[in-house]
């Protein structure tokens, strides 16, 4: 089986922070969706190869608990693991500061196959997904 | 005890919409802010009011329950609703579409008090904002 | 010929002010795509309408001069008017303080049309855009 | 004198993609941001060195014209280069196709310096500025 796991690093840019000087907590969603691209792009399964396998995978829930604040100029490593891809495609993440390991910030997103010709949601995840895994259904 | 709820209506903007048509799941928090907001201008406790008292609340967790996708255009009713108070501030959000009056979308954010002088975190909600609430403690 | 001004207002949100207390000057160019669609609206060849016309319209110049910041919670009335259509798309923006009146912003986009079979730009705007605003070719 | 120019290269994220397949237009001076802010901390005058200096630099004008439309996953080198100082802070800025090297937009911000403790905009540089680019007044 392929590795699930995708990190990226980023420097926390100015508009993300507030006026209280830490990030806002709706930019969170946009560094999980960065590292998530990472991983589908690791096991070659990005937006482009999800449309041309017929299927959509839109977020059906997005969760994350804040643990310690970000802060501008902040460098941030962001680990998307995938955690469960049989009926549904379950992504956990963690974000650290680069420089101390220290965990800030824990999240997950779930997203479901929709297939795009007949508009129904599926109840359990396509082959495609299962082949590009390296697992067998 | 004051009106707990508040709403605000949006049309869902151009920049707010993915490639697929649907707004990108991230966008919704920003639907929250404003639907909160309105909600705490309504009990006098916005940004101003609560800087003035001495805390800061930060948002310790989000999450968001994606149940129909939203489209450009759409009009949707965002509601908030204070639903705990005592430890923590809890709001929870439906959004609606406008016409139909189908709800889409599900969600609610929790926040602590901080208090800015110590950068403590509090276990109980500060007196001020249960006088807010026009609630005894 | 049509009314070619649109206005819309809106309030300053939290996500869209910097840790100078001032709205982060990327978001303008959000707060004008609100009011160029109230004015395509108004026309009747928003989105939806320009796609089914066979055309594109990207933004190929964008342009904002900051006066006044704007500030967390200010009401701003935003103004979209259509200078220019003959060759392409030029729209004036102008934000004013709600309350005092004080123009705090101008801007503005400029588009061209694109055939969307041909991909080719075109040299004079179709007459689809001529038939929606009144004018003859 | 120090150098003038600083290069970030960036792969456009999902949700900086419209339902046309391409960037929206107000995403790229997030873009310029962060090229800028890579280019002000090799001077060693990013947003907390100019905090100290007393002086703040609001954006008073931006500018972007958008030559070919940037893609989905496009990787894309972001350039900034300070083209003025004397009076203003002007940076000019290029994004180019990492693969082939064409050049898809170009654009301009103006910074002014602001006195904090006046808050009075000032009529040339401060000499902190000056000495951060080694160029004698």
């Amino acid at each position: 089986m392929v590795d699930l796991t995708a990190e990226i690093t980023i420097k926390i840019p100015f508009q993300d922070v507030d006026v209280m000087g830490i990030v806002w907590h709706g930019n969170y969603l946009r560094y999980f969706e960065e590292a998530r691209a990472e991983l589908m792009d690791k096991i070659d399964f990005s937006y482009f190869e999800m449309k041309a396998s017929g299927y959509a995978w839109p977020v059906v829930e997005a969760q994350v608990k804040y643990v310690k604040p970000l802060l501008l100029q902040q460098v941030v490593l962001v680990r998307a693991k995938l955690v469960e891809y049989e009926c549904r495609l379950k992504i956990a993440y963690e974000l650290f500061d680069a420089e101390s390991g220290e965990r800030t910030t824990k999240g997950q997103t779930t997203q479901v196959a929709v297939d795009m010709q007949s508009n129904e949601m599926c109840f359990a995840s396509p082959q495609v997904l299962l082949d590009k895994l390296g697992v067998s259904s």
